[in-house]
């Protein structure tokens, strides 16, 4: 009954999720910009609440643009992050809203929910935002990067210098590029089904 | 250099993201528990702040479960939520940093910075929750289920009904199950690289 899917092999499903692993040193190969393109290209058809898509990125491939993230940089986050082909600035706009009589043509009064509540507004900006965060890491595995996702950095900073005077603010940040395997720390453990999982 | 990887094809890409789509009328195929372990263990691979692993599921399969939800629902949810195989409540437990010892075993003194800081606890539990739940929603796909991914419900109620006395708060919720395809709306369009990517 259900529509045939290609469901993913077990080499693929490593690809995503077992041998995937979060990269502290990279190899010099670079990162092209079509590539980048098609992240974005896969990862915008993940669902979000009422289609409102808020996630924004920043790529950061220069010498220059590293410089300008360097002042925001947990000390520890430094040296992989100047050393990753590209950063990319994860980041969600909180006036997402404003494109939702295009992006959800089903309800056009979406939009009033949304601007007259900036507390709603910002906890769907986040939610959706990080959402799509997931999408994204998934997206660039699929297409053979490998990730490095950090939150050590000042998000204040981030926001006053790439995101001045605009609704957009900076979630996270992750390095893309070929990583270093030899460099990878252990594995560290996760928890349990029956830890998190509760069957009703 | 970079070590060989299985990258997907464009009919795995297709099932991960151009062909997936949210589900509001479900076949009466049902979701056996193994498969609900399957996801998870594929999902907690993915990557997390300090390994925190905040996200918790509730699998909700039963008649009496559901009746448990039902008055928390947005009235468009209801009968799509009572019809679906399973609807798991996605949340996260503010309190993920008690665990940290275990998970983060590179830096044991972590769960102090998490315990001493209210906020930061909250802010890290609900992106990096929700991060779980991008890759929660994508790892259901791989093994060939469909998603209706929901936000239309109180979270106060969910969190009285389903977590009292805890620390654990509702996220989203998502409807698994076989979607039928003959009863999709037409698929919302996507905001474009150029509206959303800036290249550095």
């Amino acid at each position: 009954m259900a529509m045939a899917k290609a469901i993913l092999s077990s080499e693929h499903l490593g690809t995503l999720f077992h041998q995937a692993r979060t990269h502290n040193a990279w190899h010099p190969q670079p990162v092209s910009d079509d590539l980048l393109r098609q992240i974005y290209d896969l990862m915008k058809w993940g669902p979000t609440s009422a289609n409102s898509l808020p996630a924004r990125f920043v790529f950061l491939r220069t010498k220059e643009a590293k410089e300008r993230l360097r002042p925001a940089l947990s000390p520890l986050n430094v040296d992989k992050t100047m050393q990753a082909p590209v950063t990319v600035i994860l980041a969600y706009d909180l006036k997402f809203y404003e494109h939702l009589p295009r992006l959800f043509p089903m309800k056009p009064d979406m939009k009033n929910m949304f601007s007259s509540s900036a507390q709603l507004a910002e906890i769907t900006a986040f939610r959706n935002g990080s959402l799509q965060g997931g999408y994204f890491i998934l997206a660039a595995r699929a297409l053979g990067l490998d990730c490095g996702p950090m939150s050590g950095f000042d998000n204040a900073k981030v926001d006053a210098e790439f995101f001045p005077s605009t609704s957009v603010k900076s979630n996270f940040l992750c390095n893309l590029g070929f990583g270093d395997h030899s460099k990878l720390f252990p594995r560290s453990p996760r928890l349990e089904f029956e830890e998190v999982c509760e069957l009703l």
